[in-house]
């Protein structure tokens, strides 16, 4: 299976110029929806039990709950401020223009834990650095960050101080 | 196993005088969100093929693609204004407070298709109602609606046009 023929190009969203990559059409086919997790999960470091997968809001939901339920694993959802309703930690993430907040619950990642992220796209890397970072504020152990497609010339995964996969690549 | 174990009360959230029921510790707990996801496709109507799933964004989206993998299905993500790249069918729907908008891809839904909406949980019934409205835009057959939670006292089930099912109900 070849993932690239169920993402499909749109151009100038979310503002002009930009050529985004619209994974519908990947979640709308089965096969390609479970294919796609199974190769995710596949990827995953192979010598030790994950404990939790992230999946950053909201299209890191989607694909990171299934990869939780293939790898034995508890799903920890990081979402924008104000969203989530317990006692949170925040981090703060550069963007383009401006910045975002991050929250994940005080108490959803235990010391020691290994930590897989999850998210459907890898561009700059500063939403996933972030996340790392609160995995890290909480005592939790980053064993990968893993997307659906890497943004290859934007350089993310430099950034990131844990492993990084990716199932497509954009040059 | 007894799901309510893993739903959470947070007081006064979003905003006072609110009771929140909160899901993460469920997500967070492997058996939980395995189970709860078993348990929300075994509901599911046994009589006919489901063709999409309908996570609505964004804690729909968790369980909603675990719940297309059980049954064979796609899985479409319904989302609020402007958040969806191509070309979309849109409905406003009224809140307590003013009205919001959601969104599904124009291709998301075929003529005919068996269509099954999932959600976190059924409150006034408002989002659900608008999101059946979008998938009979399209011209899809809702055939169920269903939600890990209930608020009973919000009398959500009346207004839906389709068969609702839940594994938790709160009086």
């Amino acid at each position: 299976m070849n993932l690239e023929d169920y993402i499909r190009d749109i151009a100038d969203f979310p503002k002009p110029g930009i050529l985004f990559k619209d994974i519908t059409p990947l979640l709308s086919n089965h096969d390609a929806l479970v294919g796609c997790a199974n190769m995710l999960a596949e990827l995953s470091p192979k010598n030790m039990k994950i404990d939790k997968v992230i999946g950053i809001e909201s299209r890191g939901f989607i694909i990171g709950a299934m990869i939780a339920e293939r790898l034995g694993a508890g799903f920890v959802p990081v979402r924008k401020k104000g969203k989530l309703p317990y006692q949170v930690k925040s981090k703060d993430y550069g963007l383009e223009y401006g910045h975002d907040t991050l929250e994940i619950h005080i108490d959803a990642i235990k010391k020691g834990e290994h930590v897989l992220i999850h998210d459907d796209v890898l561009a700059t890397g500063g939403t996933a650095d972030a996340v790392c970072k609160l995995v890290e504020d909480l005592g939790g152990i980053v064993v990968q960050c893993n997307f659906i497609m890497e943004l290859d010339f934007l350089n993310g995964r430099n950034r990131l101080n844990a492993p990084v996969s990716a199932l497509v690549t954009y040059e």
